[in-house]
């Protein structure tokens, strides 16, 4: 039934198709450059689909749906989008048997559409922000089209807010970008590079564009999703104006962003192997297959193995689960077709098995003796439900390794010529548009992103840090030094800053590390820095730190004396004594009540309520109210 | 904020229109004959397709996705399909910047691409069915566009299956249909009419073409979902063709099903009123809108019905509700807007209510004081949940006895003339197409389907019946009549059937009654009837009725003596006596073991296993399965 596949490093191109063809994710269709996306491949899709809504609903966005088609004239209203798209449209010219007098496009992306409907929708301040979000078919003509990767026609969804400021647009762009990030991370397994587009690789019409972009398994970049600031371009052109709250008409500041059936491909090759695809069991289809094994022409030892089935299965509550009975087919051959189809994990249970109550765990990820254990078949839900966990968790720890292994630190032309071959380069770049092109005629090395998870951060040094750090000093915090890795040497008010926080404890001897480190400079590494150098109590502030993230640093914490507040957390004050965090100091006074709260707005809340009744706080501590935490109520 | 809406006696094209675009479901798009559809209405229609495809993935169905464009010359290969669709078609002619060689259809209907797939992924009889659904838009050419009832782009899901023979095909057909009348009735409470299209107006290049009817608020008919049997048509025209088990080619059997945002069309114009929409509690995006009612600068009353507010949404579990405190608009205002949006249930809450302990519960179905009541506020959301329920039933109810009252019976065609200006006609149709045609232009009446409940439908006298009658008999059960409506007067193998089962009753003095009459012939109104007529034990054969059907007819029974076993049941058997029902007759044998059970299968397997143990039984009854049937197990 299946032809042999081409191995990865024979051609990785003809492998991937291949995979992909032969697991029944996708084919081909008689149009040139379009897909046809099978149901093993769209079942990916929807779970993909699902985790990614669920998202945008979360963070306040609605689904909507605009026209597929596009009036020509709207195209070419924004300059920098009509010469970014012109090339790849396709036009109706003709319909209902006459031909139009205006061609219509089928959409690319539908910027201009939607621009136009919100100035229609929005009047004033107060309809602001609209956050609307659409799933839909999009079409780019298409010359060499790959599947999943390049087709004429493709799946995505693509978000369009519209805001009062600039400020808010920015938030909005940096804030789906972190939220692209999350999924990809953490769904699919795929290690992720948040970074801005040069200026010669954005978006056509936006002011900045930012990207996920992560390393294939031919150490090749793919861009996985994009978030775009539009400024006020294309409220401009289609005349998006809303009445400020002075009465004063203002243009809006727009978004877009996107994430398409591309995610797919950036599935396949993170993971694949020379054996076919391995899915991340979080967005798998079919995260467990149970294979009975049972001798020909034995009924009641086919009847014992097909109840112990039954038995499992009814334990397996909401994992996603297929018993492949074709007895008819042989053990090997049912193995490879679901090795194939990348189902993260097996079950094999035979007549031996069962007279020593256990069953074969053959984990997808590592294949062949090296994967597969032998367990109880007593309680094997919950095995497999571990199993399934551990495994997304080595499958994304696989993938950083491997993307970390392949990326390369040049610092002269010569070496980067040499290392781009094989890897990500990062290096620095000049900022110069012609350098840019020089290197990619020279190279073919494209820019993929200016990387946002730069060295020297935003710690003390940044805006918020630096405020805060003023804020606690003059309360009476003593702050003796801050650690901002490259920035060693100089100085914040006066406070020294170091480049490690071992150094600044060396000089100091600092004892507690307070950290508002920005989610997407690895404010988890921060954390584990700050334990590593010894202090005994690190309070962190910074929010959006990845689960997966915090579940590490939380275990390089244990068996460390160092106590943790936080992450996402007001932090510690001790009213008219010290605070160590950002908590407004008004809504406190001192006396003998303590607080203790995962909400950081009720905290200050509760403090304030207790001071107007007259009543001051001995200590009160915001520990914060993400999923992994340091110290915790109970 | 809203304009006036025209009172649906005025003008209902126009009260259509201005309901849609106030309540900001959907809005022309700048594209001639396109809609956007906005977050209200998208919501409502996430809604509607999540209970459909959940319905199609419990009944084995897949999602897949199609390409938009198709290549002319597959239109042109099924000769009818191409005649009524060529009109219709929107065509790609220039792409990437170039004329195409061959023009792509943007697809209007995807029954030729599909049909391509399917030819190359099906080979053997192991391959079937194939049973495929899409989510996609697909596009006509419409010259007067109407907000979700036809707008050249419009989304829909499309069924495509194949079979390996046209029994399996028709099978699909009529269970899709049975799907489609169940979403309608049981979620949308729309009373649907299930019925087959005349040749004149079925699918361009099918066999047979079944739809569900509904009656909209202006007495016209709104065809709302198709269910297509293609035969062999599109399988010979794009050759789709298997090996059977004696490995001989065969063309398949295909079909193919859709419903559309038309859907939500239906919706709009079966339940809105004056005031706006109405929509049905199982699909309104928001089924409960909180109202608190603050005096103006009163700081602690305010904070007192807020609080209370909180209370009720804590306990509101599963309900999606709003709460709107826009304390700066009037409640007034406030009531209009959610009016007009349809939300289906209001609570008013103030400090009056407050001090009472109560709340105001407004139901949006019964408007003004009629549909007012004060409930105490303690256990709010229990009695949120049951008037959900009860608003669910009365706009069914209401919508059936609007469909009743407007449907005519005229047996000349004079009459016909006079009712068909004010409603549905239920006439007899002599069959022929010019005769169709000739009162289509007379009268601009169509044949919108030949019902299947018809009078007479399928109890003793139809197949299955006419069978498990037979075999009843034969093993010794007492057959004294039969009672089908219009047959009065004739007889099966001997046995009298009356028009009704009072004068089979009457005649016989039979006191059982077993009804095999299918479910979309009303097969509750068989057990009512029977109930009425005074026997005293009913064994309902039937499966698939609606449960909303069942708890009128459970209701119905109340206080009566008779005792109901089914639906959807294998009936009772006493072993070598007597056979009420459809249960295999050498699974069973005399003795002392009595077996009452859920399962059909079950009940068979049981007492088949206890014979082979040389185990009998005195009696079986198979209970039924179904969520509300009539006697339980406990």
């Amino acid at each position: 039934m299946f032809d042999k596949i081409i191995p990865r490093s024979e051609d990785y191109a003809k492998w991937y198709t291949q995979v992909i063809r032969q697991a029944e994710m996708a084919d081909y269709a008689p149009v040139r450059g379009c897909m046809v996306i099978r149901p093993y491949g769209y079942a990916l899709w929807e779970n993909v689909k699902e985790q990614l809504d669920t998202r945008f609903k979360e963070t306040g966005h609605q689904n909507a749906a605009f026209p597929l088609f596009i009036p020509m004239s709207f195209i070419e209203k924004e300059a920098e989008h009509v010469e970014g798209f012109k090339p790849e449209l396709a036009v109706v010219t003709h319909g209902g048997g006459k031909k139009l007098e205006e061609p219509l496009v089928v959409r690319p992306t539908s910027e201009t559409i939607i621009g136009y409907m919100y100035s229609q929708w929005i009047q004033s301040y107060r309809d602001l922000p609209v956050l609307i979000n659409q799933w839909a078919n999009v079409v780019r003509w298409e010359l060499r089209p790959r599947l999943f990767l390049r087709t004429m026609e493709f799946f995505w969804q693509e978000g369009h807010t519209a805001h009062a400021t600039h400020e808010e647009a920015e938030e909005e762009t940096l804030s789906i970008l972190d939220l692209y990030a999350d999924f990809a991370i953490n769904e699919a397994a795929i290690p992720v590079i948040r970074g801005r587009k040069s200026e010669s690789e954005k978006f056509p019409g936006a002011l900045t564009s930012y990207t996920i972009e992560a390393m294939m398994g031919d150490k090749r970049a793919l861009q996985s999703g994009t978030s775009h600031d539009l400024g006020q371009n294309f409220a401009k052109a289609f005349d998006i104006q809303y009445l400020d709250a002075n009465q004063k008409q203002q243009h809006c500041w727009t978004t877009s962003w996107g994430v398409s059936t591309r995610m797919i491909g950036a599935i396949i090759m993170t993971h694949g192997d020379d054996q076919g695809l391995v899915l991340p069991p979080r967005l798998a289809p079919t995260q467990l297959v149970i294979v009975p094994i049972v001798p020909k022409n034995n009924d009641s030892d086919k009847q014992a193995v097909m109840q112990a089935v039954d038995g499992i299965c009814e334990t397996l509550g909401s994992v996603r689960y297929h018993v492949d009975d074709r007895h008819d087919h042989s053990p090997g051959w049912r193995f490879n077709e679901w090795e194939l189809k990348g189902v993260p994990l097996r079950i094999e249970i035979g007549p031996r098995d069962l007279s020593k109550q256990q069953i074969v765990l053959a984990r997808r990820d590592i294949p062949g003796k090296e994967g597969k254990t032998f367990v109880p078949i007593d309680n094997a839900a919950e095995t497999v439900k571990q199993m399934l966990d551990t495994i997304q968790a080595d499958m994304l720890k696989r993938a950083i390794d491997f993307r970390d292994t392949n990326t390369f630190k040049p610092t002269t032309y010569d070496a980067f010529k040499e290392v781009i071959e094989n890897g990500f380069a990062h290096a620095r770049w000049c900022g110069d548009a012609a350098c840019e092109e020089q290197v990619r005629e020279e190279t073919q090395a494209t820019i993929r992103c200016l990387p946002m998870d730069q060295p020297g951060g935003d710690g003390i040094t940044g805006r918020s840090g630096r405020f805060h750090t003023e804020q606690c000093a003059a309360y009476g915090t003593q702050i003796v030094a801050g650690a901002v890795p490259g920035r060693g040497g100089s100085d914040v008010n006066g406070i020294p800053v170091y480049d490690t926080v071992a150094e600044g404890i060396a000089a100091t001897g600092a004892d507690t590390s307070l950290i508002f480190v920005p989610a997407r400079f690895n404010a988890a590494d921060s954390v584990m820095e700050a334990a590593e150098a010894g202090v005994e109590l690190i309070v962190c502030i910074s929010e959006h730190i990845p689960v997966l993230d915090m579940v590490k640093a939380k275990a390089f914490l244990q068996g460390k004396s160092t106590r943790l507040i936080g992450p996402n957390c007001p932090g510690v004050i001790t009213p008219g004594e010290c605070k160590i965090g950002v908590m407004p100091e008004f809504a406190y006074t001192p006396g003998n009540v303590g607080i203790v709260s995962r909400s950081g707005t009720l905290t200050y809340e509760a403090a304030y309520q207790l001071k107007r009744l007259g009543i001051g706080q001995s200590t009160c501590v915001g520990i914060g109210g993400d999923p992994v935490i340091g110290d915790k109520l109970c």
